[in-house]
């Protein structure tokens, strides 16, 4: 099919494979190359016809890619790659630093409107998904409060800090929410909470032999920012248990507002999300703005943009009137 | 506020009065007059500034009202008002009359094109904001099913239907999610599912004085396309009981996705309505989507949309920038 949309992927951890595979889902789309700054050679992808190449290559690909999915990190791989990328071709990323978003909008929006290109930034669930929901929400229902949970699912890092723990020899972190929390706030009843009175913290560590457990667990709830202002739970299991049982990246988590109209009554909206696989949903959300990043560009809608700025009609391999006609 | 969004409402009854409501809640919405069919007398709005006009006055406020919301029913009211009042304003309605849509939204285009008009069409939440999240979904999670359930709450048609049966001095029919069919869609495990199979009905029921009641409650059961399907309970009450615990019209469901990713992870997406007051809560759909025909009007985007033509930007009081710093 000629008509398909050329897609590329930078970057090959979770979110990278998770695309591969999503992409394999869209009879509209076609993976055209992965570019890394590994040695190419060293990564093996069973896709038959989608290249592996060196990330300095990807300039030679400026006529045959339609959009980049760019699936490096918000630390250090993102703030260069956005901007440089949005020279050269349409993108979609899952930029994450909150407090930075503005600042990178703005030097992603520079290089886009130079080339003409369309970039979607912090695209994702959250940011992405839960973000509508909390804007939608909120205009709806001015009169109210948003909440939002995460959970049950691992956090990075969370999980990061703990192995960095003296005696640590493997760990995992569960952020879950606090079950009465949750009901309170479906409830209506709109409280004050912290994210600490939202969540707590539980931890799988498996202890280097020798190492007192008793100490581990203590730095561990101790730590600040990390854990000091939550109620965690350090469980202790054996390095078999923890492959077995701990390895998948289960997320998740829901948006709820409480709202109020007329002379009182209680309006509650939720959207959440259970997930098997944060990096493989997560890509999933990508691919499908991808395809709106495409169909904008073409239509001249040039710049950076948000999941704020994207119409849900882009968002679907299906004509306006097919889903007017089937899914409205 | 001399840049208020001025804004007006055709039709005062349940969503019309939560309009009113809604509107008052939006500090950049100035409502300026409700047009009735009825005699503009016998309608009270404890409203000072607003006027109550007869609809065919209509016309004479085309240059000081920027949104007209149309509260009246898809049966009748909506086929001839929506062209009609296209042709002289921005519109939004609640056409929800499924099957009819796409000639709905052909006529209401024509209008709107010919005048520069932009009318927002079936917005809600059913057609609505069960669209967005069913087509959202459909188009992350490819492989999957989608599923929506209606209630707890009241179905005004099924309540009319069970009212006229013989015997019947008042009644009110619940539409209610059947628990497990819900556990199952939650689980991910896709099961084939009638809208039978979803939900049952609950209906309240005041006997006339004379009358048996199972042969009452044999009448309502097996009545087809509203019960014979279904599992139904029917409840006799008394007129008092009626009256106290059935006379707020509650609503709600839920949207829910279960698809796969990767090599089978279950991904689950779900969108859910509680409401208190379904025309309430409708209403302030609708004035969302008001605030987004203006903008888009401004912008020089006319004809028909639905909901699925609008990014969310548009829903908010709050500029993009703020929406990005503070929400995203």
């Amino acid at each position: 099919m000629s008509n398909q949309i050329k897609v590329g992927i930078v970057g090959y951890g979770n979110l990278g494979r998770g695309t591969v595979d999503a992409i394999k889902q869209c009879p509209d789309m076609e993976l055209v190359a992965i570019f890394t700054r590994r040695t190419p050679d060293s990564i093996s992808v069973n896709e038959p016809n989608v290249k592996v190449l060196h990330i300095s290559q990807a300039e030679n690909y400026k006529d045959e890619i339609d959009v980049m999915i760019l699936c490096g990190g918000s630390a250090t791989d993102l703030p260069e790659q956005g901007p440089d990328f949005a020279k050269m071709f349409n993108t979609i990323d899952s930029y994450d630093t909150h407090a930075k978003i503005p600042e990178y909008f703005n030097s992603v929006d520079r290089s886009a409107k130079e080339s003409g290109k369309t970039s979607i930034i912090s695209v994702g669930w959250d940011p992405g998904l839960f973000s509508i929901n909390r804007l939608m929400a909120e205009a709806i229902l001015p009169n109210g409060e948003n909440y939002s949970f995460w959970g049950e699912g691992v956090s990075q890092g969370h999980s990061d800090a703990v192995r960095r723990v003296e005696g640590v020899k493997g760990a995992v972190q569960y952020t879950v929410p606090i079950e009465e929390a949750v009901e309170k706030v479906r409830s209506g009843a709109n409280p004050e909470l912290t994210t600490a009175e939202k969540h707590l913290r539980v931890c799988y560590v498996v202890a280097e032999e020798g190492y007192d457990q008793a100490k581990i667990e203590q730095d561990i709830v101790t730590m600040p920012n990390y854990f000091a202002d939550y109620e965690t739970k350090v469980n202790f299991i054996t390095e078999e248990e923890l492959k077995e049982n701990h390895s998948k990246l289960p997320h998740g988590g829901f948006v709820i507002r409480g709202g109020k109209t007329g002379s009182g009554n209680k309006q509650i909206i939720e959207f959440s999300l259970n997930l098997d696989s944060n990096p493989e949903f997560t890509a999933s959300v990508l691919v499908a703005y991808a395809r709106a990043a495409y169909r904008l560009n073409k239509e001249g809608q040039v710049g950076a943009k948000t999941v704020y700025e994207v119409a849900p009609v882009y968002l679907s391999p299906k004509s306006a009137e097919e889903l007017r006609r089937d899914l409205l």
